[in-house]
């Protein structure tokens, strides 16, 4: 029976020819242990960066399907690198680009879907004992025009190939030690957990957990492919993510989440008439700006205030569309205000455990915190605060639910 | 009826995004002349330097098939960015890579050959009224693998490109304005040529004018392909490479060329038996070292010396072959010497006229140059010399044969 893993490197983990060196290092260890590899990277380091800047030093408006055959020159550097570091170690490897590797997809330039992976060549080449390094984030059409996947793209490659090639689990390194119960920056006594179920995760990185692009948990969720989350720094078990193993044990909060770069708008006494709200978030849909959280309250007097989130980048182009869309709303007005954050409490036990949302405000009301907005799902409670409040909200949220976490659960 | 032209830009071409700019407004002026353009880009400045330091840091030994696709990288980024700016001034244009633009080639990765070129997709794109931007330098194997073509790739993607196209011109755009006399950093009288032939071009461009490389000059010799060379920098008409025009009228030399990164081998007292020049050069060419000039003289007591120059980046690998091989071959040892350079003096007219050969000698003793070995070809004539005399041999030549040069054939 032959397993095969799915590795994919960040670019910080692979940012010089030094730390190449050791990301090959570590897949020799793995190559010892199992019959096949495969490993997706990143661009090394700011790669990414520089070559988005300088196409912007030659247009403000660069055509989508160049610069993705731009940006495919990141990955298309490292590929080739990380197998020369494993050849020097003596590894047989072979490195394949997004278009060899079978990486199909849709041609929506910079934020291509994977419609199909076709591993015919990393099949052919794993048999032949070659590790196969991939080049994350670039696809090809059927046209062979080349495509990037946008942002997680290179989690989205690793986690679509090992479900392609039946993988036995697809690795995710990267420069923290797993999924942690908040960001181990600003709460130094977050701690990363065992594991965490496809749902959970999505809602984490939904608002603000960095670790994992949610498109990657989708597809692992879909197939059933066990994600693992770890350190490329050390030695750490990182964070499997998974089936919902044992609901009933679960703890009921499993991470906090945070989101800075985050703007608010109002519109302020929307008659209450169908089709108004359609009309506004139709317009934000053609102008390509995602909404977040939507708040709409119970009508008094024939009117409601719509209150919506949005990132912050697009809060310019987003009030040009609501001033224009007010009059004919019949809306008195609207007010935006950039200077806003999200925090976000997430667990499958908030389900029917309305102790949660209690002891959550209880806590932020505790810290001084003034709670602008609230939205909830089945696993998720979001507050919108204060941009300046942020850290003590994060502070006063882990400490209740967090802080004396069960240690079974937790690496 | 629909003429196409190709235009080939170099690295210096396109260093920048600001050069990249100008080398859009140059295309522009021809697109507006001209039914379709094909423009072929080098990588930027140092990239493909950089690149190669980047495999160097992480193995001494890169394997060639991942060169070749690590290489690709530099310009798969101009291609596109070219293509920005071209589209920033309302053209319209498409990057393609060469495996996209159907340049198939051996699967001798980093000098590999063009072994077919089908333009499909450049011809389908030229219909559709876009400018057509393609990486040089790079090609793709049957299965899809990309190599890159060596030395002077980008100048043969362009002419082979050329030619798969029917364009009725292959333009060479670089950092001097044509094919000069002589090196011009050297000789400042030096001037370009209205026109050479294909057989001048090649003698020339094998003995060290680096304006454009042989292989380029060969695929338009086989098929006729005009080829323009002329600076991107400036307005000059450029020269001319196309069959030999009005063979009675030429001038007798065209140009003087030089050669410094070069060393000279001797195998001293060599016995005068078959075969055993032939396992000397079997050696090095198993050792993949290219020798240039070879030069043996009737032999005298049964013993011979055996001369020959190579590229002084070979000279250490060359010692090795030649020091195993000298007490197999009888012969009394060897002498070899970086120290020299090579001065060539080429033209249609050298045939039948052997008042050339003495009238460069006389030069060259009148500059109190010794000559260490001489070598000649129906349309060439070369000397190796001292290197620290290497300029002042090129100066004298230039002022025998050019210095008076008849205005009709300069530019």
């Amino acid at each position: 029976m032959t397993e095969y893993v799915v590795q994919k490197y960040g670019g910080s983990s692979v940012a010089t020819p030094e730390l190449i060196a050791r990301v090959a290092e570590r897949v020799q260890a793995t190559r010892e242990s199992c019959t096949g590899v495969v490993v997706v990277v990143s661009a090394m380091g700011d790669t990414t960066d520089n070559l988005v800047s300088l196409a912007h030093q030659i247009t403000d408006d660069p055509p989508s399907r160049e610069m993705d055959m731009l940006l495919s020159a990141g990955e298309t550097i490292t590929a080739p690198l990380l197998t020369m570091a494993l050849a020097a170690r003596g590894i047989k490897a072979i490195a394949l680009s997004g278009l060899q590797a079978g990486i199909r997809t849709s041609a929506s330039h910079r934020k291509a879907r994977i419609t199909d992976v076709v591993p015919l060549r990393v099949l052919d080449e794993l048999a032949r004992g070659n590790v196969v390094v991939v080049a994350g984030f670039q696809g090809a059409t059927e046209g062979m025009d080349i495509t990037t996947l946008g942002r997680g793209g290179s989690d989205t490659s690793a986690v679509a190939i090992a479900v392609a090639i039946g993988a036995s689990s697809c690795e995710i390194y990267t420069d923290v030690s797993g999924v942690h119960t908040a960001d181990p920056r600003l709460i130094p006594e977050a701690r990363p957990l065992a594991d965490i179920s496809y749902e959970e995760m999505l809602e984490l990185a939904a608002v603000g957990a960095r670790v994992l692009h949610p498109r990657a948990v989708e597809i692992g969720e879909v197939y059933g492919m066990p994600i693992l989350v770890r350190s490329a720094f050390d030695q750490s078990a990182g964070t499997l993510i998974h089936r919902s193993p044992a609901m009933e044990n679960r703890q009921r909060v499993r991470g906090i989440a945070h989101e800075t770069d985050v703007a608010k708008m109002t519109l302020v006494h929307v008659p209450d008439r169908p089709g108004i709200v359609a009309a506004l978030f139709g317009a934000f849909g053609a102008a390509n700006i995602n909404v977040d959280i939507i708040v709409q309250n119970v009508s008094h007097d024939g009117t409601t205030d719509v209150s919506f989130t949005l990132a912050e980048t697009d809060l310019c182009e987003a009030e040009k569309v609501v001033a224009e869309l007010v009059p004919r709303t019949g809306a008195s007005g609207y007010e935006a205000s950039a200077n806003i954050a999200t925090v976000s409490v997430v667990g499958t036990g908030i389900r029917g455990a309305p102790g949660v949302f209690a002891s959550a405000f209880q806590a932020l009301a505790g810290a001084g915190i003034n709670i602008q907005l609230i939205s909830t799902s089945e696993i998720r409670l979001t507050c919108v605060v204060d941009r300046a409040q942020v850290e003590d909200a994060v502070r006063a949220l882990h400490h209740v639910f967090l802080a004396a976490l069960d240690d079974d659960h937790l690496v």
